[in-house]
């Protein structure tokens, strides 16, 4: 399932996983084996398959995926991915977090996603006018949990009505592995993964956010001194801007930009003294309004201690927050800080 | 028309004149003889006024006022407008900015507007397939445009469609005042006052977006060492996180945080140690999702001298950069570094 030199495990009960930077780097779409996995459960097996569409609908709907493969139009949409834990590993070097993944720079991937709008479904089920969010509920149990429970989270109906929400039963063209959520998942753009539940079996149509444990209690951004409960914090959902570096040489700095939300990346500058002067980057291929931007520049470093910073801008013109260790929170989400790198040239000899 | 002592004048041909932080702090709304003006050119004088809308449209309309009012329902919206040079003074302190007002942090307010939504006239005009933008032209001639030239600007037409989007002709409640536009100005809650165009007298479907002096060459973020020219920089749109502090006292600070975009604001966290440690100000009267929010924080500051830093935080977790000495740029735009103020406590006798 994933070339095993290409990844970083970091649990296996359930699995976890991220991309190595040399993989990232290697390709704006992320190949399906090595693509990250962020999973709070072990994967439910295969086995009779439905999708139930109920809560504050018209029309409640109890589809097969025949059904919903040849009742609505395919769509395919290039969306990059993110874990809300994406570099928590620069806010542990700065205080522990214990319990939480070292994840580095490869919680997110970039894949083209083939399935049904969301929308089209939802057109089916007839929401009714006190629907607000919409919410998803995994096969997957969650022992995490507290209580144990399914994985699940919502999002606004205001952006499940959009075109770019699908229920994704394809990755790159093949079908959805197991690991990536089989038979059908949501794929939901510029959101944390979190929301693009795997082995989704139910919708429910909600007049409030997802009251479920991983929406209520965790994926919420505390602040430094807070404690995980109920409601406590700011639930987190568009993905932050962000960026980091994947590959650093003398002569060229690599690495990715996503803007999040709704946004693209305008910009990406890159300086190799620390911060004092800055140069732009070349934006590498553009797959479209969802997905990331690799970036390259070249570097011309001489011999001696080199401190590379990066920083994205995005389409309202804002840019990354330079200090990490302020960004510290207590489950470590959300660091968005400029990435950094030191790079020693040793003297010609 | 204006509350002079609660208005900086920055110029009066063309006229433009910010709000005082005293009378942004009195209300979330903005009184309307307060509100700040950025103009081009001299208000035009009133006359035949009709509403051309054309370019890439099925029909080609030509309405009066009265049209515009007997035939489209009227809706309200509280927005807060923005303009992409305020908090200038901030950049120009860093390095001088010759030729562009040293707009303070009132370059900013909100207000109540009252009209009819773009979204049912572009529905009476039928866009045409391929229209992707939505420009708008003013009476105003600008002397300072080259070649001098009316004010104007353009949105997406996704934007364009969305129900925030108003042709408004009133203001706070009462009729639109010359200065602000009348009889008839866009307003496009979350982008930059730019394009919240006044006397609107033309309204062009495009497939581009729009070409003059506005858009084109003024309004576009540059990178520090760059020279305005047609296509330079990245073209403003959406407003950047920006918040700024209005009042200090030994026992209280308030302010304002806007999240801009579509996005709204989570946390603003206050600092009276420069940044070492931070707690939650209170955010104050919510007017919904395309208004600033006003916030405030108790502060108990014994003799000496103390730094304040202030963060707001929107809707994605993002937060403010700190280093605003790093965001200048040549023609000053987006200051959304996190605001700070210095305070002396006298030693009581």
């Amino acid at each position: 399932m994933f070339g095993k030199r290409d990844v970083i495990v970091h649990g296996t009960d359930p699995f976890n996983a991220e991309t190595k930077p040399e993989a990232l780097a290697a390709s704006p779409v992320t190949s399906t084996d090595v693509f990250y996995v962020r999973n709070h459960g072990a994967v439910p097996e295969a086995g009779d398959w439905r999708l139930r569409v109920g809560g504050a609908v018209e029309r409640p709907l109890d589809l097969s995926l025949a059904t919903l493969r040849e009742a609505l139009p395919q769509h395919q949409v290039a969306a990059t991915l993110q874990c809300a834990g994406n570099r928590r590993a620069g806010l542990i070097a700065i205080r522990d977090i214990p319990g939480e993944a070292p994840w580095g720079p490869g919680a997110t991937g970039t894949a083209t996603w083939t399935g049904a709008r969301l929308a089209d479904v939802l057109a089916l089920a007839r929401p009714r006018a006190e629907a607000r969010h919409v919410g998803f509920e995994g096969a997957d149990l969650s022992p995490e949990a507290k209580p144990p429970q399914r994985f699940g989270g919502s999002i606004p109906l205001d952006k499940a009505c959009r075109p770019e929400v699908l229920l994704a039963w394809a990755m790159n063209g093949e079908p959805l592995e197991p690991v990536h959520g089989a038979p059908l998942r949501v794929v939901v753009p510029g959101y944390i993964g979190a929301r693009s539940v795997k082995w989704l079996e139910r919708i429910e149509l909600r007049t409030t956010p997802w009251r479920g444990y991983f929406q209520e209690v965790v994926y919420r951004l505390l602040p430094e001194d807070g404690t995980p409960a109920p409601g406590a914090g700011m639930p987190l959902g568009l993905v932050a801007l962000n960026a980091d570096i994947l590959s650093v040489t003398p002569t060229e700095v690599r690495g990715y930009a996503f803007a999040g939300g709704e946004r693209f990346i305008t910009r990406v500058d890159v300086s190799s003294d620390g911060g004092a002067s800055w140069r732009q980057a070349e934006l590498l291929e553009d797959l479209g309004p969802w997905a990331w931007r690799h970036w390259r520049a070249p570097l011309s470093l001489g011999p001696g201690e080199h401190e590379l910073v990066v920083r994205a801008w995005d389409s309202s013109a804002a840019t990354q927050p330079e200090d990490e260790a302020s960004l510290w929170n207590p489950k470590g989400y959300v660091n968005n800080a400029r990435p950094r790198a030191t790079l020693k040239v040793p003297q010609r000899t």
